[in-house]
């Protein structure tokens, strides 16, 4: 009768294992002085040998089989065994030293990727990304659990996707992106940033971030916002969420919207349901899934006209060397400038899943297509032609810009996309109940829109699957056409149409 | 021919167990937000099983008796088997019942005691110090690895010594410490703190403390500093020490001398060499000899006439409305106030011993000589009255103000005192090879001092044991007249002697 219990304990177990890996990494982030790294990465070596030996235990395997035998499982319990499941049977599919490879293989790619991209010369990550490749493409056979190979991959991230799903949605969605972006080249009113690019007092950018998650409903009992290079979102236990922003004192938006992106993570991981707390379940549903909490409230409320209502004059008053005299209209204009450019990171709203495709369609050829790593540069530069109508002037700001290849994450990219066309969707559903949702960012009150996650996103965490869930929220499935319509009634007018 | 070999990795897998435990417990008292307590309490305890199982096990005992049996050992190898048995002992000899209930009673005496201390009510700690001297009592049984029971309870944090041992150095230094307090209290020029009550701006403060630990060469390239209710120095790795210090707006010292005192620990934890990297020999000698360091910075140096030479015009460049026309002469004798005083902690050098002695003879006579709980308040003021002339006007100022004894650390206090002798002979020593030593501070000069103690204390942590060390350093045995030699040259001067 306790079967059910043992494995929630047992996980219980690994999750904190989990969590505390999550601090030596968080520290390292943050905190730790720079001459650490040695000392830090033993102990992650050795937390992570800690965890994957006992993912993988035969007790793993006795305490699943006795929990499925179990009658009256509730739908947590169920969910439980599943990811209890899949984790087992990742951990035992993946040898020892496929683990190893792969992490090897990641972290020597990395720093020469890091060169390449340096010198902007893809011949001397070639090699590293070569054998990448087919470390992916053997770790995909083992997996073996989507219908091809690339598929496999991606249900890494978004469990259940296919290759085939994604495409459909992707091709469904390219053609209406071409077409928006182009429609806009020829506007005679094209908004600019130049006002964005000002001196921004980082002391100052800081406190307003602060003001902003305050405001956001973050709770500072149970979570922090520090600095680091790279923002991140991560928790410690399902009590202790932590997420980081950067500032640049040249560019406001890295430390606003990141700040805000973040914010949507760690909204997402403080919202489990306190049933779920420190299991398997206490995660997002998907990478895409989570991705549509960051960016809910980075782009849909973060950039939209009623949030800068409200947010205008207290950056006024922050700043009035640079925004005293400078309309806000003009300001809102600014932060929504759609225009093809390189770099993914740094892409806009409605160019940014023309990015994702590219990179989708590169990775299955890579996987399933035996393309070779010499012919990425040129078929990057082809994509970027045919679907934004530039080419990069040199291969850092083309095929060498992203971490991605190099450390592993093969079938990630189509989660950020998702995570777009899932926000549009969910928010659409989200205004149907509460239509005033923007009347109330106009008063810089924001808890509506949370309350209404928490309850229809959040608490769930990893219960559901991402297809389940959407349907449960919205009724529906993946529909990108609620993304399209978002895009064009907010672009539309500010690109004079 | 790989045993010692073989110890060797195994016992670096448990320190590095134990320095994530560490890092759990510096963010908890550094950047822990407060609602996320009792996530982080299961991940230590989690830990902690850890740790205890891997040291207590069987193949713990087989890979030291084989190391046990190879030739040609070194000095070190030797040294690190003493340790690890001695570990291996300590976690097989105390039952896990035993180790759980004084975890229990510690923490619930814990809170206890501070309901205690805050209503100055000692019946409401009463009962759970009772259990806990009588827990203590078994402990010592359990181990018995000193002469007497309280000799086995002070080996835990200063190897090898023995009641009698620091009985005899107190019998000493008891009768010279009263002489010289009573001395003073007949001064007719006695100096006073006022000048360190003024308020000062903490972010100042905290620049200065900054500034003066890189001058005493602390490595922020594998350290840092922060702040925290209680200052404390730990490592979260060989290459990654920290310690946090406090700062109080009205009182100077707090901060100033708190600094200097945790840079003393920190210096040392980063002066092991590499060989030891690690390992169990990776930390102070013993308690005492941790503690001759932070108050040899603190005390000796930090609050020598020399140091404010350097450092005066410093501090009135940072606190112009505090001190700019305040004499250097006389900011040094309020930074050197010598007078009977309650509490423990915000004793001077002198009477600091007096209040030592005091808690030694209460800890023997509750674990050897049956002295009950409830008699405690009255022996301790009966003894402040003895040792100090002063009688506490209530029990939060007396027997309740050490967190000791609800914290199970019977057999510390002793460490304390014997901290400053060790720290005064073995300045000594430093001053006969470097005699120049006070001339070097009036410079801001301070690596003559450090490169000595790192080449005769620092490189070999718990390479020798306490006794073999001190003589190594010093030549001889445990000497307490060079620290009432370095008493009276010090304060004779200062209260006009």
């Amino acid at each position: 009768m306790n079967a059910m219990k043992d494995l929630w304990d047992y996980f219980n177990e690994i999750m904190r294992l989990r969590y505390i890996n999550a601090l030596l990494d968080w520290d390292q982030q943050v905190n730790m002085p720079k001459g650490s790294v040695k000392g830090r990465a033993e102990q992650t070596a050795l937390m992570q040998r800690l965890i994957h030996s006992r993912t993988k235990s035969d007790k793993t395997a006795h305490l699943i089989k006795d929990a499925e035998k179990q009658n009256n499982l509730s739908e947590i319990d169920l969910a439980m065994i599943r990811e209890a499941k899949r984790e087992y049977d990742q951990a035992t599919k993946i040898p020892d030293k496929l683990v190893e490879d792969i992490a090897i293989t990641g972290s020597v790619g990395n720093i020469e990727w890091e060169k390449a991209r340096e010198k902007s010369d893809f011949s001397i990550f070639q090699p590293y990304l070569e054998k990448m490749i087919n470390l992916q493409i053997e770790l995909a056979e083992r997996l073996d659990t989507g219908p091809t190979l690339y598929s496999t991959l991606i249900d890494l991230f978004e469990p259940g996707a296919t290759y085939d799903w994604v495409s459909k949605v992707f091709n469904n969605l390219r053609p209406k992106l071409v077409k928006i972006v182009n429609k806009f080249e020829g506007s005679s009113d094209k908004p600019n940033q130049s006002i964005l690019k000002k001196y921004y007092d980082p002391e100052k950018q800081w406190k307003l971030s602060i003001e902003i998650i305050k405001k956001l409903d973050f709770d500072f009992n149970t979570g922090r916002q520090d600095k680091s290079t790279h923002p991140f979102t991560t928790s410690l236990s399902s009590i202790d969420t932590r997420f980081t922003t950067r500032i640049w004192e040249n560019f406001l938006p890295a430390c606003i919207f990141g700040t805000i992106h973040e914010c949507g993570h760690a909204l997402y991981q403080m919202g489990f349901k306190e049933e779920i707390h420190d299991t398997y379940l206490a995660e997002g549903s998907s990478a895409g899934f989570h991705e549509s909490q960051s960016r809910m409230w980075e782009n849909i409320v973060g950039r939209s006209k009623e949030f800068w209502t409200y947010w205008f004059p207290i950056f006024q008053e922050y700043f009035p060397e640079n925004l005293r005299d400078y309309p806000m209209e003009e300001f809102y204009r600014s932060i929504n400038v759609v225009q093809p450019s390189f770099i993914r990171v740094e892409a806009d709203e409605v160019t940014y899943g023309l990015h994702i495709i590219l990179r989708f369609e590169l990775e299955k050829m890579m996987v399933e297509d035996n393309l070779q790593a010499s012919e990425l540069p040129g078929l990057w530069n082809e994509k970027m032609e045919n679907l934004l109508g530039i080419t990069p002037p040199n291969d850092a700001e083309g095929v060498l810009q992203d971490i991605h290849w190099s450390g592993a994450s093969f079938g990630y990219f189509p989660t950020y996309a998702l995570g777009n066309l899932y926000a549009a969707q969910i928010y659409n559903s989200a205004l149907k109940i509460n239509p005033s949702l923007p009347e109330d960012y106009k008063k810089g009150e924001f808890s509506n829109l949370l309350n209404y996650l928490k309850e229809n996103v959040h608490q769930y965490g990893k219960i559901y699957q991402v297809t389940d869930l959407l349907k449960k929220i919205t009724g529906e499935d993946l529909n990108p056409d609620y993304f399209i319509k978002y895009i064009e009634e907010k672009f539309y007018p500010i690109y004079g149409f």
